[in-house]
């Protein structure tokens, strides 16, 4: 842990490269404990831009994901709102694509996250991440509901496409999922109309 | 991991013990990645018994702490509902004590958990853990916000009253906070009356 993961002031940053996408510092307490951290806290983060339009329909789930170094999740744009964390002392490389027809279509940003950081990603935006700590616990909350039959009607971009421009590590040896290794090249993902999200 | 870590079905179980307290059974499923689980999920959650009063208020907090072995927190009972969690591949040992006035005040209740348990700790119930892995990220959902200045009117008891029975690891030698060490004995706390709640 460097010095700045501890006791940063919350704060939002807004992504420009990618509209909607915001990415909070978030303040982590160390003691002799460990840590603690207000991960989500919704009376601080909506004043500082965090979207109303998250709790709408009324509807949350909590995902939570373990993976290993060099597992490399994605980049899946499922018709939901996605707020997106590390639980534990790991570090993922998180990289997003916008999805969404329109001037930014295509735009990418990637960062390093770790448990001080917390990343809101509209519906619409591929997201995706490789594990950088030997494991890491991945927590997210969103606001509906996946089935596995809609699984064909979600979007997807391949995080192999080179005209992604994503600086990932040694990706040839990135353990994925088939599903992964079999999702479009940018150039023939249809953008998603307001519509479909 | 045991066999039984993976798959289980999404069940909740009651606690006798504990009016109004829940053990769910959360289903995890591996790959070659490692693991990803809904760790909550309204729609499926909520005709199984997770109390739809827990978003009455539109208030919600999402807190990780991040504690090595030996590490333990509590036992505290905050004016709100709490659903607990383990978000790696953690384990602690969590026990659970009601401080609500009424038959059941005192009452104890302890379990493993790991992240395939998710439990709901209803408001005037006495909430701490033991940490029995290296290290272990602990995530919860909350429907009120701590303050600072409120923490005189939080309800505690003491983790080392021997009154309560409870079957810590090694207590003598656990690493609490200063604030843990002095809380009241069960004997010494004023039951929480309706009102306060
Ligand atoms: C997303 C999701 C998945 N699952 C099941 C299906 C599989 O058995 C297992 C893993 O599902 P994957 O789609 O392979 O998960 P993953 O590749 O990790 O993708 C997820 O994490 C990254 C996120 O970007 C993405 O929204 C989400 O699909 O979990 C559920 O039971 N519920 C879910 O909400
Ligand atoms: C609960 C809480 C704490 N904090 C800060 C205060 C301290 O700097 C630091 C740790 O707080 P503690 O009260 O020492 O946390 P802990 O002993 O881990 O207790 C918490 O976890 C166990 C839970 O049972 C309990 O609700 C909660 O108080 O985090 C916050 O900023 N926000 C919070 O919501």
């Amino acid at each position: 842990m460097t010095e700045e993961f501890f006791e940063k002031k919350l704060a939002a940053q807004p992504i420009a490269a990618i509209p909607g996408m915001i990415a909070f510092d978030i303040p982590v307490h160390g003691d002799n404990r460990g840590w603690f951290k207000e991960n989500f806290q919704k009376e601080k983060m909506l004043p500082l831009g965090f979207p109303e339009s998250f709790f709408k329909e009324d509807k949350l789930q909590n995902n939570v994901s373990l993976s290993r170094k060099g597992v490399l999740r994605g980049l899946h744009a499922e018709p939901w709102d996605k707020y997106i964390s590390v639980a534990d002392n790991g570090r993922v490389l998180g990289s997003w694509v916008d999805l969404r027809e329109g001037d930014s279509f295509g735009h990418v940003y990637q960062t390093v996250i770790d448990a001080s950081k917390g990343i809101y990603v509209p519906r619409g935006v591929a997201n995706g991440f490789q594990v950088l700590s030997e494991t890491v616990s991945y927590s997210y909350l969103v606001n509906d509901y996946w089935a596995l039959d809609l699984k064909p009607k979600y979007a997807f971009v391949n995080y192999a496409d080179l005209a992604l421009g994503i600086e990932w590590h040694d990706v040839e040896n990135a353990e994925v999922s088939e599903a992964d290794k079999n999702h479009p090249l940018l150039k023939d993902v249809v953008p998603l109309t307001k519509e479909q999200l």
